[in-house]
């Protein structure tokens, strides 16, 4: 199921030379520095309830897909009415298991099966039975849950995402074992800087409490914030995340800010209010970061629950965040006049909108000191997306500026299988340079580890 | 002048599998569900006239070509003072055939010649009057008229388009003859629902009078619509077509919709009354689609006859329609929040703006079941067209989400050799897939023919 | 340091045809239409100072990618309290060389070095000083001077850019010198153009000191730009330059852009008005083109100083010029309804946004006969940016609706370099169409040249 030379280039020459740059990048660590995985999972050790539950329910990538073929979210074990038994939820998955073909995620359960779970072949309705029985039998073992997991995959760090608001438990849960893991929080304050999120007011009144600052003020919201990056610092965190519409980053003067608070905070909002703050706090962020250090992370771009009817009835993370057009050459011209050339600042830019990478984030990032590239994200972390990410990025950026991979995943099977993906197709991007003669072998092999992991660790401060 | 291996990968393992690939297909039936023949040849089955009337007088892609490359509209036969003499103009054709170089005009122009002619070398300014008068010779005969050249070239059942008002007479006749080959309309109501369109207030009183509905009324054209579209199915019709400046859609309350129609209706339109219009007949024909079962296609983002000077004096379709840039994830939000989960929906959706494939098509597409996606249109049926639409589309929506091949075109000789690109390039691009371990080379043989003419078969629901 | 294979196709029946391809056209003369080399070279023809100054310090590719990685612009050279031993600069550029991998700086700085200056080894912090004296060395010697390099060079011809005010007493010292060489200049009118030019007044007062004209109305301001590309004329120019923030195009009436000259003439501009000159002004430059026979370049979309702080203290060309989205289709109907399809008028067409190759660009060149497409322009003139130009144009423009290469560099060794990359990257290109049977190769053979610089040639009207 697994081909040793797969995602390599066909030309035998240049095969030749992505295997042994592989060889050199294959069984390195891997460094996770941005990712979704519950913070739980790694404070309690939990075992998995079931293949459906680890497979197909929490995983946007598969259930998007089976809808898009008339697959319902009932039969997928979501919703009113949901299907309870997850070796049906299971079944229907395997029944359609074919329409992945030529996606990542096949690439991802295969190898998943494969190396986690030791499976020769490729799921089908004939084997879906005995897959489940198997790797239900698996999950029963200690050795196949999370931590032990986290060992096996041989992750030197890992990076979770956590609201604001989060006490970290987890990760104090963690800190307290004697588990040799690393696992570091990620500071991602949207809840908090979003006005149009569920619960806002309430959200800040909590930030207030949970700190002691005055939320109710703009100078005492901005010290909230930074009294929580201080906790997250000392939980282990390096860097924070921010998930925006788009990357419009604004300026404003002190008392412009302040007025925009108030009208924010009580709820009395101008029409181009709540865009306005999120534009606003984007720099307030990038300052914050100049003076402590934490690496920030912008993902923009982004319609979040675009199907209104998916949203109503099946919530958030369903499948139905669509990507839209974006513009960082003038949305971050604000953010940059402020903070762009602070010596401190790395701010790491994410993009769904690959038009970008040669137009605006190459030329960007190649220029401003404290911008880097994130690799390919979401819809993009494939064999194609990647491939394109380094032809339209590295002739401009070069690799200096870019931060390696990470696999921005909440399916803990996935990560290896990412990596995996990641590095072979680095390594036939090298190849092809130095058989054009754009690089040296050496070269090659110089680069090969930084690009697996190297420029992560130096990217997040790691 | 045909190799057997072109648009084959230069690799030579990855050739040879993509042989045996473009073997499996090269001989299967074409479905041809989206295209631009005259109904005419269908129902009268006349000669065609001369080459110059067959390969370039018609062809926008040929005379843009040409055009831009300092020949006149009336050397190429159109406009006061034309060129009266074909040879004249199949000359000039000759003589400018090197500015197609690379380009897929020459690809179909080479091949019509040879398979369809039995021309052994490429045309050229030497040749131009043997050729001549052997395609000359070919019209003359019966073998050469449109129904025996559709079944020589295998066609199982082919598309017509058609405006709302027409008659469909010449379809008709087909289905009166003792001809049995398939050829089925397609409801282009444009002319109907744009109020920009020349005659729209005309029209839309012609359309009131052949369906007996009050189309002073919003209601009554809305019933007017349903009874053509009814119409066009008892003729065999599976689906509606609709050109449009751009993706948006809107969905107005019936109150709103009705005083829109109003005004539109009486020629009092305000500022953007005309593209609110249309926007809000896109979202009602999806309805009506999800209602009766018609296929609808969606072709956004032409500006048509651009040069107002050409238009002025040559008219329309005549190779100045220009691409511009679309937004397909904010256009279509109210017409999916109204239709797109209703399971009877399909909506096809095209785009001359390749940077939406990765960025909004494969992902509306991989989520919505009303939606999928139509092959590279116009300017992007071509070798590398397909390719990078295969490249950025199926990694996201894989390929069960797209509706096969189909040739768009008015150019009859050119459907097979249309389909033979799309074959072979799809080859090409199965076996780099099987070579790079993405997919079994079993699983490619099984795709092959859906690519070719399946998926088109039942996405079109022929 | 420099393979002869470099930038072949992995792919040995490939590679060997584009050696062929390359073999006919490596020695052919250079000619390069669009440049920005110092017009006082040509007329002093004066040693170059030192390593530091022809490498570093005035190249903002160079310059950008150091910035961005931390280096300081004073460590370069630049600013208040800079270094000012280029010895100095000269090894901090050694020590950053890296960085540039995977760039086309790099591939230009290693044929510079190799080809230029004899060095066999790529440039390290080992052998920087060494580089250093050598090259410092052959700076001495007079056939390192720009005369004796452009002959070594073998470029035919040479067009600088220069301000519509520029004397042109450079080129009036060639033209009265007993060399050979042919150095021509271009029209760049910006500064007399753009409204928020610094000292838009003074220089249109200059301007009508000048010619005589009355700069003080529209009718005499535009009868000065006359006057003045007479001249150019005179002195050997054959095209026009225009950098814009947008390819935005205007075409008022007389009386409205009367009026609009008279407010940007009296500084009283109103909310659009620099913008909506600008665009107007490019009408009239066409309409100029299509009188007097001058090509006429477009080179729109760069974001110029992104960064204030950087503009602020270290000035213009820095590095820190950020492409931005552009619209052609829309922007150019104006000036393409005003003189689209005069017969005397050519308009070369630049951008660095790529989505407009296919989309935009290859469409608008494919069809109206005053429309070419420029080479890809500075981001986008490497191996990857000319491989998707050609991938992405050719199939709708063809070969003959684009004008060759040009190297537009202020950058004097890195001439031969670019010439090498461009010829290289297209032999490979016209490879891979014979290759895959798109092309004969007596067909690419003919092509090969004109790509060099036959089309540059006819295309410049040299």
């Amino acid at each position: 199921m697994l081909h040793p030379d797969r995602l390599f280039p066909a030309d035998l020459a240049t095969r030749e030379l992505a295997r042994k740059l592989f060889a050199e990048v294959e069984t390195l660590a891997i460094v996770s520095p941005h990712g979704h995985t519950d913070p739980r999972w790694w404070g309690e050790n939990p075992h998995f309830s079931n293949p459906a539950d680890l497979f197909v329910v929490p995983d946007h990538y598969v259930l998007r897909m089976l809808i898009s073929q008339g697959v319902s979210y009932e039969a997928l074990g979501i919703g009113e009415g949901r299907e309870k038994d997850p070796r049906k939820i299971w079944r229907t998955f395997a029944e359609h298991f074919h329409l992945f073909q030529g996606t990542p995620s096949r690439l991802w359960v295969d190898h998943a099966l494969s190396e986690v779970f030791g499976l020769s072949e490729r799921l089908s309705p004939k084997n879906a039975d005995a897959y489940y029985d198997r790797i239900a039998e698996c999950l029963a073992k200690p050795d196949f849950r999370p931590r032990e997991l986290h060992d096996r995959f041989n992750i030197e760090v890992i990076a979770t995402t956590d609201g604001a608001l989060d006490d970290l438990h987890w990760h104090q849960q963690v800190l307290d074992s004697d588990w040799s893991g690393r696992v570091v929080p990620t500071y991602r304050p949207d809840a908090v800087i979003d006005p149009e999120a569920d619960g806002f007011t309430d959200s800040l009144d909590k930030l207030g409490e949970l700190t002691g600052c005055d939320t109710g003020t703009w100078q005492g919201y901005l010290d909230a914030h930074r009294a929580r990056r201080a906790f997250f610092r000392r939980m282990g965190a390096t860097a924070t995340d921010h998930g925006h519409p788009s990357p419009r980053t604004a300026n404003l003067s002190d008392t412009q800010a302040a007025a925009l608070f108030d009208r924010v905070r009580s709820g009395r909002l101008r029409d181009d209010d709540a865009d306005l703050f999120r534009a606003q706090m984007l720099t307030e962020m990038a300052r914050m970061s100049a003076e402590d250090g934490m690496v920030m992370q912008l993902h923009p771009g982004s319609w979040r629950s675009h199907s209104a009817a998916v949203h109503a009835a099946y919530g958030r993370d369903k499948g139905f965040d669509i990507p839209v057009r974006v513009n960082f050459t003038e949305g971050l011209k604000p953010l940059l006049d402020a903070v762009g050339m602070a010596p401190e600042l790395t701010l790491i830019l994410f993009t769904l909108d690959e038009t970008t990478y040669s137009r605006e984030l190459a030329p960007l990032a190649g220029a401003y000191p404290g911008l880097k590239l994130g690799p390919p994200w979401w819809f993009h972390d494939s064999y194609e997306g990647i491939r394109r990410f380094r032809e339209m990025a590295t002739e401009t950026a070069g690799f200096y500026n870019t931060v390696g991979f990470n696999d921005d995943t909440r399916a803990l099977c996935s990560i290896p299988a990412r990596h995996d993906v990641s590095r072979r197709v680095d390594s036939a991007f090298l190849a092809e340079l130095v058989v054009t003669h754009r690089l040296d072998e050496e070269e090659a092999l110089e680069l090969a580890p930084l690009l697996a992991n190297g420029l992560a660790k130096a990217g997040y401060r790691l």
